[in-house]
Order: structure tokens, then sequence, then C-alpha cells
């Protein structure tokens, strides 16, 4: 047996072990638990986390991945729209990083195909990170420690934009968020939520949210249109996928966010203009699905909801090397 | 014996100790080993280390402390001088938050007495944060788990601007990076530094740099003009000390920065004028010293410094607790 189809043999083995364990068919829940992360290169993920955390790789020194994406607050910046370079409003929510890795494609109409793509994005968006793919790998080739660490992991002596969002992508495969209470309940812990929760749960699947929010991510596999039953009224000019595919059909079609730590990521849709789980809920069922929830259904859709939240990826700070006196200084006020 | 004296009396015996250990006579030289944090709060700590990095101490949400004294690159943001909320231009270059407990005051002119002092200035500041301290306490009376955790760690159920910046302050003091090789040189590890080093050390000694630059910090002891010998010409307008004396003779007396993790701390001066450590060893000595260091001398010198770089802090990357649906919004661009 090659080595590949061993090792998904021995996953699938291994998912049958646990189900039949917690003695729950999870097989029959829509929502799946998170699996930990498995298979990765630890030492681009090392390279990359510094990578995600150094405003080097933008215009103004002033802004990383982190910035918008960032780790202490559930992988988004909690704004409606972001800040970019000069303080430049972004034109959309930025989605949360976490549990990124299992979305369909990146970005809110999913013109990048993986994370590796995505990546590069923002670091050359003018509106965003404001610098050129050119200019931040010229930082990153000036930088002694770089230069060793990217010969190091990839074996090359030229840095390039290939391997600096590789790296990231790597480093952000990590960004799991396993263990919520939520899955313990799917892996057979029944005190893991309340009966409030359990009823939320209920309601979730019976209402129809789980039609598109289901899976390890409660979402991020498919797109749909932003306002089925009733239109929704942005507060953002973004059309979604019509833009990436060029289709009338495809206008408000956006990709589903995952509900992970939903707890974390507010404010709320592609345009952020949701503060609150209630009032999330309250136009999902509305606009998407023709249903008023009651105060008491709503309430508990929200408790559940709250039993998504994993563990945060945790670890240590990265200290990133100091540039060299042949580093390009930041240009923040030109 | 008080338990206090006996403390101090315990900590002079270790000192005289550890210098008859290490086979040096530590008390000879004018720059002192940096010891290790002692004496601390540790769920002021904890508190401190989560505040230090929350944006929304901010008007926009989205700087931080750590924004500007980012702990990932020095404590410092590598810029000549910082941006702030609605990307404004600051005034004067952001100084490293790494081991200035051991100042004599904060602030490039001395304006705050201690760390607890300055930590409140930044936030009210329009040009940095932004916010007021009102606002900011009431964004943190919003958020349930900084509630329980402000009563934990200081036993009321108000929260007060007070309380946060103790608690900041408190993170502050843990910023030390002991360990630098020059310690280890100073603490008997004589193949720490390299000849060239200890030249460069000698140099430091004999042209005078120590008479400012010494103690545990190289810096951060007294207030000295820059531009002694000639005069400095500045990027800034920031006139010093006379701005809080509002003494004519203490035009352009700035706080002498400490040169511990220099090589990190880039660019420098007031102005962050002087991009490279070479160009501002060059500039020190000639306006300082009335010196001009020959190439070797200034490179000896440089050598010297890159030795001053310490054990960076490490720690786990905060976890934020959420906003709650009372939490006061961010509002970046009104």
């Amino acid at each position: 047996m090659p080595m590949q189809k061993a090792l998904k043999f021995t996953r699938s083995l291994l998912a049958v072990t646990i189900t039949a364990l917690a003695g729950v068919a999870i097989a029959e829940e829509p929502v799946k638990p998170i699996r930990p992360v498995q298979e990765i290169n630890l030492a681009q993920v090392e390279l990359g986390k510094k990578l995600y955390f150094d405003p080097r790789l933008s215009k103004s020194g002033f802004i990383s991945c982190n910035s918008c994406h960032n780790l202490s607050m559930g992988g988004t910046d909690n704004l409606p729209t972001s800040i970019g370079d000069k303080w430049q409003q972004g034109p959309i929510n930025a989605p949360t990083v976490l549990n990124s890795s299992l979305n369909v494609a990146q970005f809110w109409d999913g013109r990048a195909k993986d994370l590796k793509e995505q990546a590069g994005g923002p670091i050359a968006n003018p509106g965003e990170m404001g610098f050129t793919h050119e200019l931040a790998v010229g930082v990153l080739e000036s930088i002694p420690e770089y230069v060793t660490e990217f010969k190091q992991v990839f074996g090359t002596d030229k840095i390039s934009i290939d391997e600096v969002t590789t790296a990231i992508a790597e480093f952000e495969k990590t960004l799991v968020t396993p263990n919520s209470r939520f899955d313990k309940w799917l892996l057979g812990d029944k005190d893991a939520i309340t009966a409030d929760e359990l009823a939320g749960y209920n309601l979730f699947k019976n209402s129809g949210c789980v039609a598109c929010h289901n899976g390890e991510a409660l979402g991020g596999t498919s797109f749909q249109k932003m306002g089925v039953v009733e239109p929704y009224k942005a507060n953002s000019p973004a059309e979604g996928l019509s833009a990436v595919t060029g289709k009338d059909a495809d206008r408000f079609m956006f990709k589903v966010p995952t509900l992970r730590n939903v707890e974390m990521t507010y404010p709320y849709f592609h345009d952020g203009a949701a503060n609150t789980l209630t009032e999330a809920v309250d136009i999902m069922g509305r606009l998407q699905l023709g249903k008023k929830f009651s105060d008491q259904e709503n309430a508990q859709v929200v408790a559940f909801l709250k039993t998504l939240t994993g563990d945060q990826p945790q670890f240590l700070m990265p200290i990133l090397p100091p540039s060299s006196d042949k580093t390009p200084r930041p240009t923040p006020f030109n």
C-alpha cells in the first residue's frame, strides 16, 4: 500500500474508532468536530509565523497579516471593514483566518483558490498593505537571518514570493480551533453543552441554517446568495462571486462564512453591518430562511453558537530578525 | 530586621556573591549586567499583557500599545516617527519599551515620572490612540471577562484608569532583556565577546560615550543636550526637557536612550533620522564628543553595541476576551 493511501486508511480507521468510542453517531450530525492539525511542515510554520507578524511586508512597515487577522481577537480585526495603508477604508469585512484551511476557496468572493494564493493578495493590494511582491521580497532578502532561514527551509539561495506565501499558508493551516464545547458534545460528552444550547442546535438544524453552515467549519464550503427570501441592503458595494465569474447569476453570492468562534468574530456579514449575534441570527432567519425566530428561539440559537468557540492558537509571540543597513526603509508617509 | 530591609540586605549579599563568583570586578565597569525581573505581581502582569495588546483602548479599535512598541521588533515600531489615529504622523521617535523600567522618567522629555503615568498618555493623545480614559474604561467595563479579572486582581467592582495603567506598567516591568553576550562577559565569561567587540567597548569607555550611556541600561538615567559640540539639525520640532520645565536652558535636552538591544531599535535619535548604527555612532562622536571615529573604530563600537542584544521577552500571545453586545464599537472612520 503506498504511503499516502496507508495514511488515509489509518485516518479513516481512527475516525471510525473515535466515533465508536464516543458512543455517538457523529456521521449522522451535519456538523463535524474539527480535527487537530496533521501533516504539517513545522519549519515552514515557524518561518510563516514570523512573516505573518512582520509589518515589513507592507509599504508602511506598520501593517502585517496579523493587523487585520489578529490572532488575539479570533483571527479578525473586529471592525466592519478593515483599515489599510494610509488609513484607507476597506471595501469588505476581514474574514477570520481561524480554520480558513477548511474553506473551499479564499476571500468572500472565492477569488483565491487556497491559502497560499490568498496570502499574496493583501501584500500587493494598494488599499491594504500597499506594497508589491518584488519590494516585499527585496526587504526579506536584505535581512540575513531571513536569508538563512529561507535557505534552511526551502533549500534555495534566492527568496521568492512563492516561498513567502507557502510559508504563511503553512502557518495558517495550524490555526484550527478544536476542542470547543460543541465538539466535545459531538464526541460524546453529553454534559458539555446545556439544555438551552442543545435546543439552539436543534433549532439551527431544523430551521435550515445547517443547509449552508455544516461540516467541520459550519460554513466555508459553498457560495450562497445573501438575501434569498428578502433582498439584503448592504453597506458595501461588493457583489461577490460575479466579480470572479462575470456571471450576473452570481451577483451577491458570497462564500458562506464559518461559524466557528463566531462569538469572537463580530461584526458579522460581508459588510460587517451586524454588531451582535442576536441581530445576525434574526437577519439570517428572515432573509435566508423566511423565518422570524422568537426572542427565546433567537437566544437559544445564539447560546448554541457560543459553544463553537474552540481552543485558540497558543504560541510564543515571534521575535523578528532585525533589518540590516541595506534593508530599504518603510515609507508610511509618502 | 524588618522584612524590606532584610530583603535588601539579602540582595546586596547576593550581588556581592555573584560578583565574587564571576571572578570579575563588575563594580569597576561603568556598565552593569541587567538583573532579571523580581518582586512582580503576576496576576497584574497577565492582565496588563492583555491590555497592552488590546486595540480597543484606542478610538479606532486598531491601535494598541504593541502597535508602536512592538515586542516582536525590539519594543519599537522601527519607524522614524509613529503612525497614530487616522494615520497621523507622530512628532517623535517611539522609544523602546524594553528595559524602560530602568529609566529615570518616561518619554524623551521625561514628562511622565514612571511607567504607570506613561501608560495613560498615548490612550488619550489625539495623535496616537485618540481615545479618552473614560471611554477606554467604559469599553473594558462592558466586557464581562475583564470585569471579572479586574475584580480578581484588584478586588474592586469598578474598573478605573488607575488600575488599567497599573496593570500595563506591571507587565512592562517584565520586559527586561538579560543575558546579552556583553552581560555574560561582564559576569565573567571571557569568551562571550570577540576581541573586536572588546576593542569597541574600550573605545566606548575611553571616548566618553559611557559618560551618559552607563549603568544597567546604558542610558535612561539622565537628560543631556542633543548637540553639545556641534548643534544637531533635527527633523523634529521637539525641544525636549524645556517643554516640561519651561526653562530655556533645557532646550534640546533629551533623555539619554538606552543602548540595550540597539541593533533592533533602529532608526535612531529622537527624530529617528539615523538609519544605521554606523551613522548614529558617527554623529554621536562628532556632535557630543567632538571626536571623529575612524572607519575601523566606528565598526568596533558598532560591533560592541550589537553584543547588547539580550533575551527578548518570550510569552504566549494573549487571547483577548470578546466584546459583549453592550460594548461600544470602535469608530475608526469618523
